[in-house]
């Protein structure tokens, strides 16, 4: 097998390096985190930096990421079939619960959110496209844990890490959970990745019935729970939106 | 000068070519597209692939961008001082304004989106951030071409295309546009990208005085303008929203 060539698999790692952490590194920080000689590092970055990719701090002479990224980025979001079916489906969403939707896809080792349509009331949100949630405390990673082989590879071989008293560490306490999820069709996570944050999500599947993707909704507890459950008719309004994408990627009804 | 790595330059250049025009492509149109042996292309492909910047469609074999993309690219705006700084102020444009704000910066010959608050009403909207906006027709790049010596540099020598019978192209005229801009010290685009569309926007200034980006508001002829022109009330809140902007970047009062 041919290998992959090791100017680019170092510029990738250094992006990486930049995107996570500090985020601004100097250049000895960045050689040394990557076990590269300085003029290495140097080359790469003064390529990656003519390209956008990598931006110079005049001041400090720190990097940090660079504008082509977010230009990309968007430019993958415009291609993404599964996000533009899903646009009118999530925004309806929003407006019939009254509180925000996710669209989320299995990339790396979480949830990548494709889509965000914020609460639908006067309130300040920050939009959450682009950021990433784990896979084994949120509704949308535990839906795609549930179906997708690879999620649920990933899910199961990372350290599962407690963000509240009711995330679900434990390897057979997870796994059942994943088995309710299938059998019912849909996950919860009550306060389990966010105190006071609940949210349920449903999969959504394509022509060959591969899980591609989950849709959730979330809130407040007191509003999205009623006696300690999540509103039987946010379960239901969320699983129609799944069906509806599904259907519209080309998924059979039954 | 050391020479750039040319792998990277030539990753860089699909990554780009996959984020225009048609992007889905085959390994054919990418190699006959940058003039490279077929090998040499999918060898990169395959890195770029296995880094998570390109995707591979398992039905087709055409490639796209990839995921990876999309999280660094809100890595960028993570760590985007001018955005962070500017958060507030342009969530409050929006509310008080009724019409939706963006704040731009220079990228490549246009201006990049940063920041885009949607319209307060109960309207669909699709959000922006990331977009590329031109610089001779927009209010924003207007601003930014007004300001910035390297936005002029680009402004002038760009194809000036038109848009609509109002866009400015002639180099004359644009030139004298840009220094009514600079005398009032905001911009407006009368119908001159979007039929229909009206915007100001003023420039933004860091602490050393340079011209970091714009904010722009931005909505339909009928609201935004009265018997013809911009309306000033909506001029001052644009204004107004640069300075406090500015003042947190550390830009003097005077």
């Amino acid at each position: 097998m041919a290998k992959n060539i090791q100017s680019l698999e170092r510029a990738a790692a250094m992006l990486r390096l930049l995107a996570g952490g500090e985020r601004r590194l100097g250049l000895s920080d960045i050689s040394s985190s990557l076990g590269l000689a300085k003029g290495t590092a140097h080359g790469i970055l003064r390529t990656l930096q003519h390209e956008g990719f990598v931006e110079q701090d005049a001041a400090s002479g720190r990097y940090q990421l660079g504008a082509e990224l977010l230009r990309l980025g968007n430019s993958y979001l415009d291609v993404h079939e599964l996000r533009a079916r899903a646009l009118v489906w999530t925004d309806d969403l929003a407006r019939s619960s009254g509180e925000s939707t996710h669209l989320g896809v299995l990339h790396q080792q979480g949830v990548l959110i494709v889509h965000h349509v914020f609460r639908p009331d006067d309130s300040r949100q920050v939009l959450e496209v682009g950021a990433m949630q784990p896979l084994h405390s949120t509704a949308l990673g535990k839906v795609l844990a549930a179906y997708d082989p690879v999620a649920h590879t990933e899910a199961m071989e990372a350290e599962r890490q407690s963000f509240t008293p009711h995330t679900v560490t434990a390897p057979e306490e997870f796994e059942s959970m994943l088995e309710l999820i299938r059998a019912r069709g849909w996950a919860a996570d009550m306060e389990e990745t966010w105190e006071g944050v609940a949210a349920v999500a449903a999969p959504i599947h394509d022509r060959r019935r591969m899980p591609v993707g989950a849709v959730a909704v979330t809130g407040a507890v007191e509003r999205v729970c009623t006696d300690g459950e999540l509103r039987p008719d946010l379960i239901a309004a969320v699983r129609d939106c799944a069906r509806a994408v599904s259907r519209d990627l080309g998924a059979r009804r039954f």
